[in-house]
């Protein structure tokens, strides 16, 4: 007899990306950022009183939401921040769906969804976004996402790296009937976003990580935007000190430095132009990018194949087998040193 | 018309102590230990490289539980690490609870118990402890635990402070057709602790924190032990990065340094003793303790008077109201100083 409830036991859980040990690569398979934290980061670190650990966290992250609050012109009571965005995406399943209450994403994108859902026994949709027309929002999207009770939209997308376009993205927020949860993972290194969008539309929620553009993924710090109802809601559903007081403030230390976070985004930017161009030369088909990363098929479309021999090689990308995603690789986009490493090889 | 699960919207969220900003008080309150954390963590975050936190932390902890086995003398995959005990809290809940698979815990004990068993929808039951007999097991005990999916056993317990005999926390294990999670957060300051169970009761989990003993409240670091099965299936339900590199770095730190820790749990224990001793001397009717706190009813009665007028003097200690509780205030074990301005103002 097992212990555990019937959803857990027959689920699996979620594959991260590898984060071999074995030797050195090149790791261009998680989407990690190719340069360090903001010098803030380290100075921070380094001056830290380590005897404030003592104490409890504030559990609503007064200083650090008041730092948001005055980046995106929020009220501090429209933000909820979260142990890195995943933290929010189990406050939103826990808060919003449930056995009859149905969650639905597109799909091919973040694999986590599904599991979740399966975590918390909701009936899950995975809507197929038209895999002939560069991954775009199938023609029935509205219809479809129409019952659910928590729809994800992972915008820019993961793995395929486009954005569906800002009118669509308010005809999604009008026809479901339930919460639109826009994650924007990848959101700071394109041309524009969603964060006016709970402004607009009570059920919108805007999710916002530090680990790709301020290159923080292994503090975990995540934050949510959205109505003050909604935002009460969930605190209810969080742990209660969720975010620890190190990362409260090395998150404020990174936020405050606009000029770092610039000159690393339009690097990264700008390498990804470089690679796309590359890429194609070399026969691939490559979509735009609008994310820091490049979704690419190989000439002979053995994108298994070739995943493998990067791999011998010392170089790590991502590849998703199945039907939509199988003939690509997904390349995150690192310093123009190793884009040049992983083209010289290719 | 809500977007919230019905069950998000009926309830209270937990309410953590209160952390004041207004003025510094002696803050003797939610449990926080008085001592700096290990000098250890002081040096560990001095040197950090701030560039590792570029990358996912490891989302398995290796080198932090191979720390815990070593510990323990445990296999590293009877080992589960959290963001704070709070999480491993939320992660049980979500492994074994939920419509049909009742929660229980004894009462009065740590009032998450019941929100966790809220937000997931599961048949909570509370088991009112022998208030009469020094908030004892009721004699019943076995048989009211016996259909629970997930028992919850805080040992020592909050807020009384005491322990339940082992031979009881046995018989417990062997009642409940279900998990039994013996939640030790305060445990390293009891003259015994239960971490033999999880090898001779396929049902329990043992969980520990550093928010205590360790003094790193402040970090979010828990752990449970358990068999290897029911951390395999418990690691399908956490979040994948749930604890990030900083935290592990800084966990292994303070694990590593046993003769600061046993210091810093004897002059406790010692200022534990000498604070009943005091109390009753003036009259207050105090429970043994076996965690840092003490659990004390004033010679009147009146605790909740007690608690404002302490408040009003600069020092903050905790009232929870309730039948059961009412009469008593719960006092943090301080420094000496700390604790002799208490018994000052009493």
């Amino acid at each position: 007899m097992s212990y555990f409830r019937n959803e857990i036991d027959e689920m699996q859980g979620y594959t991260p990306g590898e984060q071999p040990r074995d030797r050195r690569y090149i790791k261009l398979n998680t989407n990690e950022n190719p340069y360090p934290p903001s010098p803030n980061v380290a100075s921070l670190i380094k001056n830290f009183d380590s005897e404030t650990l003592r104490l409890y966290p504030d559990p609503v992250f007064c200083e650090l939401r008041k730092k948001i609050a005055s980046l995106f012109c929020l009220a501090e009571n429209e933000i909820l921040v979260g142990n890195g965005s995943d933290d929010i995406l189990t406050m939103a399943v826990r808060s919003f769906a449930g056995p009859g209450r149905k969650i639905a994403s597109f799909t091919p994108s973040y694999s986590l969804y599904s599991v979740l859902s399966k975590i918390q026994g909701a009936q899950y949709e995975e809507i197929p976004l038209d895999a002939q027309n560069g991954f775009s929002l199938p023609a029935n999207f509205a219809e479809k996402v129409a019952d659910a009770a928590l729809l994800f939209v992972c915008r820019p997308n993961a793995p395929t790296g486009n954005c569906f376009p800002l009118g669509a993205m308010d005809r999604l927020c009008d026809a479901c009937r339930g919460i639109v949860l826009i994650d924007e993972a990848y959101a700071d290194f394109a041309d524009d976003n969603c964060i006016g969008f709970p402004r607009r539309h009570r059920n919108a929620i805007v999710m916002k990580t530090l680990s790709k553009s301020y290159s923080l993924a292994g503090l975990r710090l995540g934050f949510s935007i959205a109505s003050a109802e909604i935002i009460a809601g969930m605190m209810k559903v969080k742990d209660s000190y969720n975010v620890s007081t190190l990362a409260q403030r090395i998150a404020v230390a990174a936020l405050d430095d606009r000029r770092y976070f610039d000159e690393t985004v339009s690097k990264i930017r700008r390498t990804r132009s470089k690679l796309i161009a590359s890429l194609r030369g070399k026969g691939f088909k490559v979509f735009d990018s609008q994310s820091n990363f490049v979704f690419a098929s190989p000439p002979d479309g053995d994108a298994a194949g070739l995943y493998r021999r990067l791999k011998s090689e010392g170089v790590l990308v991502r590849h998703f087998p199945g039907a939509s995603t199988g003939a690509y690789i997904r390349i995150t986009v690192g310093t123009d040193i190793e884009t040049d490493s992983l083209l010289n090889l290719l």
